[in-house]
This record gives structure tokens, C-alpha cells and sequence, in this order.
């Protein structure tokens, strides 16, 4: 049985968490207002404070949007890496590609704001350790390694660390150039240390 | 021959820009007005605007301030390295605690603010570019490595890409344990990847 008016209701309330992202990517935290973020998505200011009576509620539920579309956005391109050597430059790839794309940019301008906002810090800091504990994960089945070898945990998680460092890079100016030669030598590196050439 | 006007004018000006850099550390760019840099800094206002007669002027100048502290500190540090076996480690340790200190928390604050401010963007991206080059130079040097040896000028960028994701991870919880296990590890990948081994 299809539910017209809650499907309408569940339209409006992504268009406006969607909304909520571009507009913290393009204008920030300060220029990100309710009113603003109702104006993007099309839809009614008192509409918008229907779904989300406080910006608080708004943002709440735009860090965990980033956080499933993240999720949705690695698992789908999980699926297309290459298997042989050209894995390993390929797994580094998508995982630079998390923190360099429009997801990075609106979840940096959440953090550096809840620097200053207790609310808003105590719903990051749990989301991203939640995320964080996902990624370090899926990059030791994409990496195809195992945790227990020493060292391995330590060079995964250095690798989600440089891919955060190559995001911040690329706020202001465009790397891209100067990334694609650290990707390719940090794949030679994970070769070289992890004994990921026994996988090929 | 003495100038005391001039001494007293030259010390208001850097209190102000410590000041500065340490509201941007606390308070974030919104919260970073002339009058409360003005106050924290034990100056009056009038004082302030005579110094900077713009929020703009003030934070160009702080810009260039936080590029100028961080250089005296690394040049400092640089001189205590150890040297031997365990000088990788200390090498690492320090470029990782230039992005993990106060300094990169108030640059990073103005990084953001940079995306939604033409001028202060284009300050922070000339002098971002220069110290970029700078501490470049400088891990060369300390890690005793020559780039033109093919895939060390990669590495050395990928550690302070990483040092950069590790400042990043730093700004909401303290991640200082995580981080020592990164940096122990790092080592050990620069100096099987380096051939720094032949230095000692």
C-alpha cells in the first residue's frame, strides 16, 4: 500500500539534509541557518521547522546523513576496485577520495564548528569514532590483510590519516596533481610493508 | 639609542597578534572580533584599530605571525634531534607536533573561514604554499635524504600529509595515544623505504 503524504514527508526531509551539506560545504557553519538550508531545498521555512525544530536537529541528522552516504558511497565502490597488482594503488584511491570529495568539506566545517559548540561536538566526536572504526575496518578487507601482523594496524590507520591530511590539502587550492603522485608511491609503500604481493 | 614609544608600540602589536592567533584557537573565526582580540590582549580598542584598522589587516597579519612562530619553533626543535638510530622517530615526533599544536589549530581555523572569504584566502594560500615548501626543505634535511632518489619526494610529502590528518584527528578528542603507535610505525616505513638506515 503506497503512503503518498509520508512519501512527500520523506522526500522533503532528505532534500533538506542534502541541502544542509551543500550549504555547510559552500558557505559553512555561520552561513548555514535553518532558513537558508529551507531556502536551497525548495521548501517552506515553517516546513523545515516541522522536520527540524532547532538547527541543532538539523545538523544532528545531517552528520549522520553524511555518515550513511559515506557508508553507501564506499560500499557501492568496494565493489568496482581491480583484483591483481593494481589493487592496492586502487583501494588507496577510494580511500583519498572520501576525504577529498563535497562529504569531507561539509564534515570539516561541523568539526572546526564544534570546536566552539558543545552539542554539536558530543554528536561528532561519537559519529566519527564510529566512522573511523568502519573505515580502519573495510581498509583491511580491501587492502586484504590481516590486523594480527604487526605493524599492519598502525600503517592502515597512518593511511587514513595521510588521506585526512591530502582532504584538508585540498580545501583551498586543487592538489590534485600532487595527490595522484603520493597515491601512487604510498601504494608502493603498502606493498612493500604490508606483504600485500602475496594477495596478487 | 633607546626608543621606548617604539618598543611599547612594537610590544602592543605582537600581544595583539598572540592574542589573535589564541581567540582563533578558542573562539574560531566568528568569534574572533577585533574588540575581543583587543581585550584579551589588555589593549584598548582605539589601540587595537590604530595597529590593524581592519579585522582583515589583523588576521593577515596573524597569518603571517603563526607562518613566522612556526618556523622559529621548528628551527629550535630542529637543533635538539638526536641522532642515530632513533633520530626517524624524533624527526617524525616533531613534524607531527607543528600540526598538532595550538598553531595548526588557529590555521585551521582560518583555512575554513578562508573558503568563504576571498581575501583572507588568498593570504593563506601564497603563505600555505611557502611554509608547504618550507617544511618540505626542511624533513629532507632532517631525515638526511636526497630527492632526487625516485619516490622520496613522495614519501616525505605523504608524512606531512599524514602529520596534517593527524592534527585533524586531534581537534575534537585527545588522540595522543593513537597517535604514538602512528608515529613508531611511520618511522619504521621511512626508514625501510628511505634507505635512511645507511645514515646512522
Amino acid at each position: 500500500m503506497r503512503q503518498p503524504q509520508q512519501d512527500r514527508s520523506r522526500a522533503t526531509r532528505q532534500r533538506l539534509l542534502e541541502s544542509a551539506i551543500e550549504a555547510l560545504a559552500e558557505l559553512g557553519w555561520q552561513g548555514s541557518t535553518v532558513a537558508v538550508v529551507a531556502e536551497r531545498a525548495g521548501v517552506s521555512r515553517g516546513a523545515a521547522q516541522h522536520h527540524f525544530p532547532t538547527r541543532e536537529d538539523l545538523f544532528a541528522a545531517a552528520v549522520e546523513y553524511v555518515g550513511e552516504a559515506r557508508r553507501t558511497w564506499t560500499r557501492e565502490h568496494s565493489a568496482d576496485l581491480p583484483t591483481g597488482p593494481e589493487r592496492t594503488r586502487a583501494v588507496v584511491d577510494m580511500i583519498v577520495r572520501i576525504y577529498t570529495g563535497p562529504l569531507f568539506r561539509a564534515a570539516l566545517h561541523l568539526w572546526v564548528a564544534a570546536t566552539s559548540d558543545e552539542q554539536l561536538r558530543t554528536s561528532i566526536v561519537e559519529l566519527e569514532a564510529r566512522i573511523g572504526r568502519e573505515q580502519h575496518k573495510l581498509a583491511l578487507e580491501l587492502l586484504g590483510v590481516d590486523e594480527s601482523t604487526p605493524g599492519v594496524r598502525e600503517t592502515v590507520q597512518a593511511t587514513l590519516d595521510m588521506a585526512r591530511g591530502l582532504g584538508l590539502a585540498n580545501l583551498l587550492t586543487d592538489d590534485s596533481k600532487r595527490r595522484a603522485g603520493i597515491i601512487d608511491r604510498w601504494a608502493e609503500v603498502l606493498d612493500a610493508t604490508l606483504n600485500a604481493g602475496a594477495r596478487t
